[in-house]
């Protein structure tokens, strides 16, 4: 293991003074105290030339400050969590802020824990993607004046800040374009659970088609690791399925290559639009049609938020629920073959 | 700012006892102090009471150990290194360890910064795909004794545990592959610096060429934020060309894009492999042919080596290097239109 590292003790003990001595001049307070100018020199000179290094570690036991944000998303490996870190993180560095991470896959007991490694490891503060479930666990870091911000879906129960987008709109309008382009069996294909993103997008898909007295067909996947058999047997099952909207970029990563593979032209046999934009979509042939998040918008209001409350200490800071707008980005997979 | 957490100090004050009672008492050494089982109900009563909880960062000042590893990647956003976080992480987590990450973007300066923070953190290991010109650092923590296990790439003059993949034969392998193709002019497109990964890749492109007398087309690109100008440029000035390896996923998602927008079509007028698979190429129509690198394998090599050093505290364990072999996943994007 690492050899100790020299401590304010060791100073002490080395120039034969007092540890409460040595640690007034390392922490600026000699004058205050009124140290001797020669006894500060000395400890400096020391100090210098053993190449101490003030512990960081104890530093934030004493301010209680760690300049280290928590960040929990679903999934680091996902491109919209990835870009999202990325951008976090990098504009929580040139504020002097570290990110500590984990990846949540959505399971309510891991991100417990991982809330509270956080808090035991001192964190200023959270931004977090939440499953269902952890209600609780957020509303005690409220109520200990921990900032949090939520992002991607919110809790409806706790107040506090969060970054979504109108994910309702996004999916009705979505849906209202397949409709414009003389679609008229149109599926939803989404993970699908409580949280608010995705309570939202599948409200979305159904007014649209509500409004145009068109029938509903979902299917609702669930988080599992691998969606190729679910998806198979519905778009094996439900003929006449000329569009689908998919709920998620993980779910339409899936169904395209399902597609493919089940020799389903797209957009001749059916139609595609997916959440989320990504090289991916915008690489295939023809490219897909995405709902588009607003990424490098939401990594600011989120970091801007965290920092607000983190410099103000919280104080006179109302929260903030901020919604952004998402892009349809129309590409070649949701138009009809031309006749 | 969150309000103070009940201290030992606290809970030594309200009970009217001393702080060295408490101390022992929550860490287990009653017995051994002598301290009465009377005492010892006494305050685990009222701890629970209060719903005190140990604070797991003056425990990791006791110890000098934080179950935290610093995670220093290229780019999370980078789907590469996106999934080897993701299963580091998760091998981590359920070895009770939690992972501090940053991206370097092979910035050496915030290389360096973070390494500091990291350490001034206590991290208790190391996992870093490093830029050049950290060598010293590097050093200067196994000095220290502190586990590191580098990845991607190494450093040549650094005696340090790392995982990496064959490149000189993946790449040599790849431009043979071309050649027995029937290709001729095959260009290679890729991020170049001092790296040793990037470094062999250039070597095994220009070792199967010179086997079969052809002649070298280079582009090296910069780590630039946007790569469309430099790569166009190539693509235009270069006629004759009739296949492209790319050095990695990024250069390539770059390249596909811009074949698209000037009309060269994959593989008929250009063929194209691909360092690192990922969806965007699987989906790619028609799929791109890809090195792929063993990201479950890394990963687990890399975090088996890491506790191993962490849990034997790194007495008797030698320094391992470990290198992967990578699959050569052949799709339609090498193929030759059949005349």
């Amino acid at each position: 293991m690492s050899k100790k590292r020299l401590s304010i003790v060791d100073i002490a003990n080395n120039l034969n003074i007092s540890k409460t001595t040595v640690s007034f001049i390392l922490n600026g307070r000699a004058k205050e105290k009124r140290i001797s100018t020669d006894m500060v020199e000395k400890v400096l000179k020391y100090v210098k030339e053993v190449g101490y290094k003030p512990n960081s570690l104890a530093k934030s036991l004493r301010t209680g400050k760690s300049n280290t944000i928590g960040l929990i998303v679903e999934d680091i490996s996902n491109p919209f969590f990835g870009s999202i870190a990325r951008l976090i993180e990098d504009k929580a560095y040139k504020n002097g802020y570290k990110i500590i991470y984990c990846s949540t896959y959505n399971d309510t007991q891991k991100t417990k824990d991982m809330i509270n490694m956080f808090r035991d490891r001192h964190v200023d503060g959270y931004i977090i993607a939440p499953p269902q479930g952890v209600e609780e666990d957020i509303a005690s870091l409220i109520t200990e004046s921990m900032p949090v911000v939520l992002f991607d879906r919110y809790l409806p129960t706790i107040d506090t800040d969060y970054v979504v987008v109108n994910n309702q709109f996004s999916a009705y309008n979505a849906t209202q374009y397949l409709v414009g382009q003389g679609y008229k069996n149109i599926a939803l294909i989404t993970f699908a659970n409580d949280q608010t993103q995705m309570v939202d997008r599948i409200k979305g898909y159904q007014m649209a088609l509500k409004e145009h007295g068109l029938k509903q067909l979902i299917k609702e996947l669930p988080f599992a690791e691998d969606l190729t058999e679910s998806i198979t047997a519905f778009l094996k099952s439900r003929k006449g399925i000329d569009a689908v909207l998919f709920g998620t970029n993980r779910d339409a990563t899936y169904g395209i290559k399902i597609m493919h593979s089940l020799g389903i032209r797209i957009p001749e046999d059916i139609a595609v639009i997916s959440f989320d934009d990504s090289d991916a979509f915008e690489l295939h042939s023809p490219p897909i049609t995405t709902v588009a998040q607003p990424i490098e918008d939401m990594a600011e209001h989120i970091i801007t938020i965290l920092l607000d409350k983190l410099n103000n200490n919280g104080v006179g800071t109302k929260n903030q629920s901020i919604v952004l707008h998402t892009d349809l980005v129309v590409r070649g997979s949701s138009q009809p073959a031309k006749k």
